[in-house]
């Protein structure tokens, strides 16, 4: 099985089937593409038809493209592991919430992009990524109460991971959070597939200028 | 079981969900909630803890919101209906093509909202709705070229509902597109759950000023 995959320092939709893979031990092979150079299109296409990343290619040669789909592609194939909660109402919850994330807050992600290398603390702030920021924190909050924690839904599931890259732009900008969404971005940090992913962004030495620069 | 959706007139992420269950003949009750009132916010807390619609709540009390976590939750609860493709390869770019949608197209959003009471012909077309008109046009051709039509997959499936809401917008703007793709508009817009939410939508007298007007 291969995953195609960005710059790990930048790509935020690269990151989460990525932790899902090695978060739950299933064996792949990494394909990493540095993004916004000349040859990128042309790079990823020679992999992923779509032009797209991450894309996930089966061995059987099911061809998978969006961290969303692939996710649950990969909780369709690995039954065994519980990359959905096993209880049908927090799985539904563990849905909507991943759902949300993944059509929703356009502020937060425009205005506080993912450079895992960068500390921009008090930047970006707009009124919009704020309001993005305070349903966040309401939406961990609340799921961490609900299910005890140590993540949103007791054990690291796929929410986790939809929700990993933006705790890798909160340790970059710093919002101000409560003390249940700070507490869990710190263990989300301290997560192993996490780390890994981390330090290989902190070795990856390919930078993207615009993305360097927060005015 | 019962779907909370907004204005079938208006509301594009209630429509996907509502095709999904009354396509497949899945029981269940609709409440719909008049969108943009000063009541609407209190009016879907009542039945939706997030405040957001779409929004299902099963007989046994699973709440889920979000068009593409309802349509996922809906598939895995009734195997007998193939709401996703059999197909494990067909699936896959189902989930793919239906992910793409609910994440991206942001252009086309903002500048081709839905109303289906509406007519717009030649409005809204800036360059980046164009670009997302062309992704889309491209999505369909490969689709019911690969599968044969006469929807994206075959039969009608969680793609094709996922979809249906950008076919009233090109019903209402009318975009040039390739011959593939107008045929497929054509398909979607006479199909019977289709054509239901369509007649509600013409019948329901709520209207919401600000996107009745397109300067």
């Amino acid at each position: 099985m291969k995953l195609v995959i960005g710059d790990k320092n930048y790509s935020s939709w690269s990151m989460r089937p990525w932790l899902v893979l090695t978060h739950f031990g299933v064996p792949f092979e990494e394909v990493r593409i540095p993004l916004a150079e000349d040859q990128t299109q042309a790079s990823i296409l020679a992999h992923s038809p779509s032009g797209r990343v991450p894309c996930l290619i089966t061995n059987d040669d099911i061809t998978v493209w969006d961290s969303l789909a692939i996710c649950e592609t990969l909780a369709e194939r690995y039954p065994q592991h519980a990359m959905w909660p096993r209880d049908a109402a927090a799985r539904g919850r563990a849905r909507s919430v991943s759902a949300e994330m993944h059509s929703g807050f356009g502020d937060l992600r425009s205005n506080m992009w993912m450079n895992i290398r960068a500390s921009f603390p008090g930047k970006g702030a707009t009124p919009g990524a704020l309001a993005d920021i305070a349903r966040i924190d309401a939406i961990w909050s609340e799921c961490l109460e609900t299910y005890g924690g140590p993540f949103l839904f007791g054990e690291f599931t796929i929410a986790d991971a939809m929700y990993a890259p933006v705790v890798m732009r909160f340790n970059t900008w710093q919002p101000k959070l409560s003390e249940a969404a700070a507490g869990y971005a710190r263990r989300v940090t301290e997560q192993p597939a996490v780390k890994a992913w981390i330090s290989d962004a902190l070795r990856e030495g390919h930078d993207i200028a615009k993305y360097d620069i927060c005015a």
